[in-house]
């Protein structure tokens, strides 16, 4: 899917929300667990329940891969779930992989061409090479970490090197030229509230995805004031929020209650800073 | 396995080798396409030419997830054929990951606690606490992404800060207060030459794991020279060089081959400088 179908979608939904399918099998309702594949029994529940309300999926690896072969059998299902049901979803794999150009290859093969998400979120510590395997697929997206919701996110990325310049400005400023703002997007984390500034000042047009928002603490209105451009340019992600928002058989419908309170409050939010 | 242990290894047999386990159903001898699980038919025959000669197997995870679940089924029955053929062999899954604290427990508990695999690749950028999850496993190794082998090293890890400290210097220095030195190992490409220099400066004791001798054309000589320390303190891999040595069915003998000259090299560079 190009930015431009993903900028339709947020328009007509009045929503720029990502669900987070990080799920774990610790934290789903039990009864789940009798089935044959709980996890995809859950994404699905997850799925049917918050379509209406978001523009995009973000199942994150970790917890498929976790799970072993029937995690990544639940992974596949689930993106071929998506992708049947419900064509107008962007789906991110968010892998945040990094490794030398001929092994990056591998994962943009198996990525875009095997299980065909429309993004893969990429580590940027390796440089370029380590990068551009997957801008070999014209129709797909990198979405490159730059500056992390974490705590962590401070002991490296804002290192200022001699001119002043922090080092996720530096991966904004030279990864820029690797690929067009088409095929390139960045993770900026909600809980960096004001630093979306310095961000925007740099990658005016590129989309964000941006964690944070809930468990972690960042602000929605800060992200928008901050973060916000004129074909929005953001992908706003909430995973724990939503898919455990209820622990027990009624758990869909609270989802479906969080994802659009969520999305009411997009709404706001494009209406007041879209067009400023 | 700790780095006694390790050690002890490379002074009986004379060897820091690790074999890279890149497995490539592309470039394997093709007759081999014909198994059942081609992938681990290949790995079994090259662990048995080579495990006289190496101290250490390294599988890239790309290659076994690129290969989809059968590739991961592959994955596993290739470290369960290690440990229980070869139980002085280190194991290292070069997995490169990253993620937020929750999110790295899962691969921490996957790696460690399901695969039980000796150590992890993990990459930096994100900081402390994506790291950390790792080092909830006492007898398990992190190996953090410093200073790579390939071209796009060059982007980010050599940027200077204010003071004149490089970004790998920094990550270094800092990493190093999260964890024991027997829990905590460093990349550091073979291509980077008298930068082990520097390196050694900052981390004297740490194990090092080295890439890019074979393709992409590092010195072993240099590397020892000055990457050695008094522990030996590196293990240096190759895949390609082992792995694709010869394409017919005389693959294993080619790989022996390959392996047996390396540690003989290897025998001598040690006597050459590891009591210097």
């Amino acid at each position: 899917m190009n930015t431009q179908h993903l900028f339709q979608q947020i328009q007509k939904k009045q929503s720029f929300l990502c669900v987070g399918l990080d799920t774990d099998l610790e934290k789903i309702p039990e009864y789940l667990l009798d089935n044959d594949d709980p996890i995809y029994a859950f994404n699905k529940s997850i799925i049917d329940a918050t379509a209406p309300y978001c523009v995009a999926y973000k199942p994150n690896i970790a917890f498929y891969e976790a799970a072993g072969q029937k995690g990544w059998i639940a992974f596949e299902k689930t993106v071929a779930y998506i992708k049947q049901r419900y064509p107008d979803q962007f789906i991110i794999a968010d892998a945040k992989r990094c490794d030398i150009g001929n092994t990056a290859e591998m994962y943009a093969r198996f990525y875009f061409d095997a299980i065909k998400v429309d993004a893969v979120t990429v580590s940027p510590y390796m440089g370029e090479d380590s990068v551009k395997p997957f801008f070999l697929y014209p129709q797909n997206h990198v979405i490159l970490l730059a500056l992390t919701s974490n705590k962590g996110a401070h002991d490296f990325q804002l290192t200022e090197d001699r001119n002043g310049e922090r080092l996720f400005e530096k991966v904004l400023r030279i990864s820029q030229t690797w690929a067009s703002n088409e095929q390139m997007m960045y993770v900026v984390g909600a809980t960096q509230g004001r630093l979306f500034e310095d961000v925007r000042k740099i990658v005016p047009h590129h989309f964000l995805l941006v964690p944070g928002i809930g468990a972690q603490g960042g602000s929605l209105e800060e992200v928008c004031k901050y973060g916000m451009n004129n074909r929005c340019g953001l992908l706003v992600n909430s995973s724990r929020a939503i898919l455990y928002a209820d622990s027990t058989e009624d758990f869909a419908n609270a989802a479906c209650e969080e994802a659009k309170k969520l999305q009411q409050q997009m709404s706001i939010m494009l209406a007041k800073y879209l067009d400023k």
